[in-house]
């Protein structure tokens, strides 16, 4: 009698980004690496590094999508000067460059999608991730701003992606990731990083709905 | 011969917010009674204090555009750690409060309008605005979250209302001012913050477009 | 022939504080607790806990010292909104208390020692240890102040019995860890702190002179 | 009856530092110019520049010492990335310089006097020229380091100096002040330091004795 085909475990698409701004390294990038090819929760982990460009990021992250099919998409991007892994709660319709991306574009006050919402709301339980990271004896925040950069376009980009309905059911979300030491401070070290995304990728899988937990800025 | 009647000038708002969280003071409040029947660009400054309290700040502002019929509102409040005077983008459609409001009210992940977009973008210049208050010296950021507390709920509650036609070309936006020394760290001395608030709204008011000049963030 | 006794290995005194301020944890004290009785470089720590009260705490440091005489000293205690770990390089002969230490008192301007010396420098090599905790991907820092409370209490008084000749050659300095996750931002996890002092005291103990780093502040 | 020779007011010294790391500008310098010769509490202000250089910086002062004969000196700098105007409390023995001074020269470790003590504190009433600025609404704090730059080095040179007999009598201090807008975050107005540093001299004018408040950092 033969082995029944096994059917191979669903995968979650976790994306980190080129190193940008004079860095050599992007802490998103190393723990997406890190976390390739992972269970978690029974899904497997497919990691891929996106460009620091506005655009080109977004066409790599589509091929992505259509090559692995992935339940659930979380795209991280580095967030220097922040003291937590941040769970961002808000994509906006917005590209505003303070510094060149990788490929020298520039843009000011242009549309991620012309004609576009203002925002689109993350799809993932960010106050469940935020729990099961401070769970891990990390610090961890619910974030109401992903920037107006190339994280911040990834992520309107991705979501407006997801509203489409050849996508229906997948779920989408980014995280922002402090500096690494040596990058500038505050910063966390890179096992912490990467446990922490372990740990939001798990809460992410495990929790259809949020949990109710207060975790609004004052301003 | 009679005197020609004189025609009273158009007529902007300004708002300020009561004290919260404990505070006995909040500059925004301070800022806008000290601006209170100034002429700013031909226009009359009417500087109104809204409660710090989901609901009825908006019932008090809805009152208040009734009342005055402006031709530009802008309402500001406090931003406790914020280092410079900040014009923000946009207003998200959830209020996730970490502490309660005045009347004792903590909502989580409410929307202040059920049914309304996930954001609106501010309608006032602020990058022009941005520029004017720095050229007096002062400093001032575009800024890309109002928070999701009273502050958030105002700017959003303000922008569904001048959505609608009765409001059409009625203009509006949101300003975070930081504290006043004594209040924490960083903060503004009260005479520049009020300079700085008066020099945005000439701004405002004498820019119908906004200038095209970078005041993004990298996350 | 019997064994020839075995020589107990030198010791290495390591304390942290009680927690204080209204926290209920300190992660000086943790941290102390988690390395008690490991041998670092052939020598054994001994942990204990000091209390957060100006006098008393010097007077358990010098209990502990003729117990169990040390070869190299390093008190350490939370510096609750640093980024990184903390060697401190100096000091300073002042107690100047912003609140009231765990027994209530909170001297302003009084001497630790009266007629003591303005300043000591630590005997460590604060460079050294600096590199050895960076190099385990953990953030780490000169710091050119301990502040007036406690912990700069504690660091004037052991430098000031260490420059008696009673316990000459017996090195000591102080060091600040940051709050853990859930005290405040920034912070770091438990095991990075415990990793990052470990590594700091093992660069004590080889480094009898310090290296040549720039490790200064502008202001 | 001829009128009797009027006696001049006796003078105090006040110095900014050149702009340095960069900038090109440094708020030091600006705000002691905007004091030239102003008359404070019956003294004149004799204002200075110093060059940002370790040695040459001290040998300026030791110049304008010997040319004017203040009863009172206050140098001043720049110390960007502090939200408050700083009076230091304390000068230690050492120049580490993260970056070269303005002649190129970048000391690590070095006495800024060999033999000298570790450290002297400032002579003038800190608490009491804090609580003046704080009056004006002008943020204001006690700071327990001056760093290890070319600021600690004046400081330090000069309460050297002030500690021999051919200057009994004559007190001196150092004071920081924040960025001006446009240099980096938190900034203050050159105006809000300008009354600062006039409120601070004032104070230091008419306190022969310091006023006792504590003014301490928890680390």
């Amino acid at each position: 009698m033969v082995a029944a085909a096994r059917q191979p475990p669903p995968k979650i698409l976790l994306t980190g980004f080129e190193p940008f701004d004079g860095s050599a390294v992007n802490p998103s990038l190393q723990a997406a690496q890190a976390l390739r090819g992972r269970r978690i929760a029974g899904h497997q982990v497919v990691a891929a590094a996106l460009p620091t460009v506005f655009g080109a990021s977004l066409t790599a992250l589509l091929a992505l999508l259509e090559q692995h099919h992935p339940v659930l998409v979380l795209a991280t991007g580095q967030a220097g000067g922040r003291p937590a892994i941040c769970m961002e709660r808000v994509a906006i319709n917005v590209d505003d460059a303070r510094i060149p991306d990788n490929a020298g574009a520039q843009p000011v006050d242009q549309p991620v999608v012309p004609g576009g919402p203002a925002a689109y709301f993350s799809t993932l339980p960010i106050k469940a991730m935020r729990a099961a990271v401070q769970a891990q004896g990390i610090p961890a925040e619910v974030s109401q701003t992903a920037g107006t950069f190339v994280c911040n376009h990834v992520f309107y980009g991705l979501m407006h992606l997801l509203a489409q309905p050849r996508w229906r059911g997948v779920r989408g979300g980014f995280v922002h990731v402090p500096w690494l030491p040596g990058q500038g401070d505050p910063s966390l070290p890179l096992e912490a990083i990467v446990t922490g995304l372990r740990a939001a990728l798990a809460a992410a899988l495990t929790h259809a709905q949020d949990i109710h937990e207060a975790a609004g800025a004052l301003d």
